[in-house]
């Protein structure tokens, strides 16, 4: 499939994207996050062929990610609004952005999150939420539950011996 | 390109990855963190095809995510480590498998996140590491540094107006 250098581009998901697979989704819901709803919205801020764009917008309707909402008649025409998985999407954005900012932005970060109130740049980290206790490979790992299939657990097995 | 379906994994963070992509690499990096080093362990453990492996992992070298590190002579072998930039991306794999055990595990997560010391199961949040404020869409937002592009700067407005 033909794509576009993401890496090219001044944002640093973008930028973390690139480093990691075929992201048009992933940047479509980016957009709708900075407030992009319609077709040409997205094509504009993207720069993606109309047919993949449709393709990916389609494919994250059905997966329940984007709802589609019809806001004309005549012609016919709709938007896409993120639907509360979609929103809960977030987390990881913002994590990719934070990656992105720091290993792929050489010249600075263009953009960096705000806390609406005070105006200041914050920096996030994740945190226990019942004990503040910050979360690092060190203090924390990945394990399976019960409910885990075999080959997984053996797979986090190595985790927990590492 | 052909690919499995990774919804029917057991890993939360694979199925979240089916609504948003083509995944390989990521998949590739979760494993390196599961602590597999081997082009036979990766395979194995991904089903993917040697030659989709193999651009994988060379473009994860190239991107510096993983360091490939000669483990055996004759023959010569190869294993596959995680960079400190690999090793960064911790947080954007935690942030998918908690979307992914909230969203797209019905049958209850098999993944957890688990404190070493205490053995308990932990769920993550971001705060503001300074003030330690919870990070939402509702008290946060994206904003634009002066070295964001005037394109960039004009969709992020569109947030900051929301």
């Amino acid at each position: 499939m033909q794509r576009k250098d993401f890496r090219a581009m001044p944002c640093a998901i973008a930028r973390s994207l690139e480093r990691v697979g075929e992201w048009w989704s992933i940047l479509i819901l980016r957009d709708a996050f900075y407030g992009l709803r319609r077709f040409d919205e997205f094509q504009e801020s993207l720069g993606v062929a109309p047919n993949i764009l449709s393709r990916r917008l389609t494919r994250l309707v059905q997966e329940g990610l984007l709802v589609r909402r019809r806001y004309q008649d005549r012609p016919l025409r709709y938007e896409y609004l993120l639907s509360p998985s979609g929103r809960a999407f977030w987390p990881v954005l913002l994590s990719l952005l934070i990656w992105g900012n720091e290993y792929f932005a050489p010249e600075g970060a263009s953009v960096v999150l705000m806390d609406r109130e005070s105006g200041e740049s914050v920096a996030p980290v994740l945190v226990d939420s019942s004990s503040g206790k910050p979360i690092s490979e060190v203090t924390h790992a990945l394990a399976a539950t019960p409910a885990a299939t075999l080959g997984l657990k053996r797979r986090l097995n190595l985790v927990a011996e590492a």
